[in-house]
């Protein structure tokens, strides 16, 4: 994703080198695809987003301040091209914050994803979007809504410098204000050396179900040998009696100017309001870069429910009802721009 | 309208050979004109936009992929400035699109205009903008909603390449995703040669009505004498047993800076719910250009309804029965600036 | 706050000398702080925007026609970081303006603050926002919604120009359009030479309390001793048998590459539904820049509500009943940053 760059400074200025040290950035990702999803006997054609990567808009700057010390902003706005909404309630939803940057590491202010929302992506070699998302075969918290899962509003980041030896690491806290769910804490613990890349990340919601907390823990790690990069990751979500537990197992193998995808994930829930809700699912893709900025891709994912599972690859308009214990399969062809 | 371009690339490339290549680009319109209009006995003075054209912010961008093929996007967001808003819904709901161009043509996915509507838009002088607005006299098919009479969403588009001695055309299909009314097909095509511009569109937005299609059939041409350029079409639009005919003709008359504009529309409604729907309108303009990006401009427009039309030059609070068989006029003083 | 201009013209242009006279600006401020209040006996921590400058996002420019004359826009978006939120009504509602400037001063279309606004705003050391911004003891008028008091929409302003000897000056008039409480007039003289700033301004909105206008008298001034400047105003506004008054001491005093700030403000209403409605605000601050674009700062704030007093440093969840007459203390701790 080359992104656009554009001098700070008085105009003239562009090539000086006190403006070299700073910057502001315009990028975005446009991502369009035919879709076809057959959620138990619901066909539907569609033109669909973010098939390869999330459409987005956004403006981010670092300033240099000297001694070290930087200043960091990031506006990051969602897109649906296929018919030109935004998202209407949280307009910079994907992350709006500012930082102050040191030898100490970082200090991030604002909505911003989550510690464990990262580790999971990270292990996910379709990069947590589009039909083989690993993120469709999510748990939705039963009896209250998780407002702050993937991200969350008023947070409080510290981010450890890049300076120890591979090690890398979170500490989250987010403000509740007075909005049921909305409290937090979370944090991740990685290190990252040569072809290994592994991380552990926890995460709470507090009081989402009444008084009950739900509790997240992500194990993920990626392995890559060159010819193939392998992907692994297990989830454990915990809130009352309920347990839903995840594991992805997938692989990326470059090949010329692209890439071949697949991903195995099974979910499985048990007590309460998710007993026997399980799925397992499978995905393969290849992405075809005309450019670092641009791609052609196709995808295939499947899922089979079992007991009261009714994930979906895709929504289509079949009811939880029609997918309950029921496959779903789609199959997509689209094009990512990077801006 | 001169644009905005900021360079691709790190930060120093500004003058690169590379980065010539591909380019973002910033742009908008703000258009802003002091307005009255007196609808039937209802008069109001309004801070009115879009009277030259309409106001909007955008980003869009084409990439050089080498071999002849290119990436585009485009994205583009409508503004009212007399009161700050944008479009909340579709915020992006003026243009939503990734584009894969070539000796091929383009395809084009995503929002966007429809064909019939360029092909309108081509035949009024006043550019389908303001008081004079030729779509001032579109009938709003009865019954139920025509979501994309003149944006489609999900649209798949396929433009013709520019190599083909002056004849044009797009293909359009667009995916109804279970919405009612939001179905479409349509197409166009044109031959561009010297001082001649023709072209036919079609379209069609399925199952508007119960089960009854809306069919769109525009014809739109214009000659360029040089000392006036005249502008001609015909629309029919067929839904049911019902049938709405406009016809415009028009002039645009350079004039030093500046440009003299005139159009005279005629509606014709018939059958069903629109029958007797009937309306004459008149419009006079002129443009005085300060430079290229921005322009003072001046229009007086009048609407005679007859029968059960009650068309406007534009809102001003009256109700549809205080404007039935009345007359609408309007004039408007304004500036309108590009970036 | 230094912004980010990029130029205009065609890409290889950007040191050419006739795109110097015109350039496009992104511009923007993210200021997050973490932030307690105490209102009554209600406490909460909060993550909070806005305690220095509040957050934008927004775009400007200037054209050069020649001949003296100018050609500029100005569209400006108010951002929420903490929580990632734009306006979701005014999209643009900071500020959405088309201007044209000459020596004759500047013609100014669309939303924009108001005179009174400006006035008000130029006399607080805390620049009107955050925890000790001086709107915190605004009277909110009874009966019914003024929409246009620190901004209005449909605005036509007209701007002395700037070489009249320190003279300076703004008439505005906003068209009502059928809103209640939208139509508006007002105006603006000041003074500014050498250390001394002083202005008056007036404003009325008509028809906010069912037949009675809402009538703000401001009289604001600043003095710069160097080693300190001090800021003074007086508000009064009036509907009805309603009065208002708001009383506004202040200093900023530079040290180093920071700034002290204190403030003392008074409001005292009487009559019909405001009587008895008084309060006492208090402010302290200190802002330490780390550059031209970013600084840390803290504020304290108190205010002690008399009567049917029931103002607040912020919100947190405290209803008018536990404030009524109560204390309202807050401690901010944040950084600005500006692009």
């Amino acid at each position: 994703m080359k992104k656009t760059l554009f001098a700070l400074a008085a105009l003239g200025a562009f090539a000086g080198a006190a403006s070299a040290q700073s910057s502001v950035t315009l990028f975005g990702v446009v991502d369009v695809a035919g879709r076809y999803v057959k959620n138990g006997d619901v066909k539907q054609w569609q033109l669909a987003n973010n098939g390869n990567s999330s459409s987005r808009f956004g403006v981010r700057g670092v300033e240099d301040l000297g001694g070290g010390l930087k200043a960091g902003f990031w506006l990051e706005s969602a897109i649906n091209p296929d018919s030109g909404t935004a998202d209407s309630s949280k307009f910079w939803g994907r992350r709006s914050t500012v930082s102050l940057m040191g030898n100490f590491g970082e200090v991030r202010l604002g909505r911003d994803k989550t510690p464990t929302q990262l580790a999971l992506e990270s292990s996910d070699p379709f990069g947590a979007t589009g039909i083989a998302d690993i993120s469709n075969l999510y748990v939705s918290a039963p009896g209250s809504t998780v407002v702050s899962k993937s991200r969350a509003d008023n947070m409080v980041q510290y981010f450890l410098p890049s300076t120890l030896g591979g090690v890398y690491g979170t500490l989250a806290v987010a403000a509740g204000e007075g909005t049921t769910g909305a409290k937090y804490m979370g944090g991740r613990i990685g290190w990252k050396s040569g072809p290994v890349d592994v991380s552990f990340a926890y995460g709470r919601n507090e009081e989402v179900l009444g008084n009950e907390d739900l509790d997240l823990y992500v194990l993920a790690g990626t392995y890559d040998f060159g010819v193939a990069k392998l992907f692994a990751s297990f989830q454990n979500a915990e809130i009352d009696n309920m347990k839903d537990r995840l594991l992805t197992v997938g692989t990326a193998v470059p090949f010329g100017a692209g890439e071949f995808r697949a991903s195995y994930s099974k979910v499985d829930g048990k007590g309460g309001a998710i007993d026997d809700r399980e799925a397992d699912k499978f995905a393969i893709g290849y992405v075809h870069n005309l450019s670092k900025r641009t791609a052609l891709y196709t995808t295939y994912a499947y899922i089979k429910n079992d007991g009261t599972g009714a994930y979906s690859v895709a929504g289509n308009g079949a009811t939880s009802a029609q997918l309950r214990g029921e496959k779903s399969q789609g199959f997509d062809l689209g094009i990512r721009h990077s801006f």
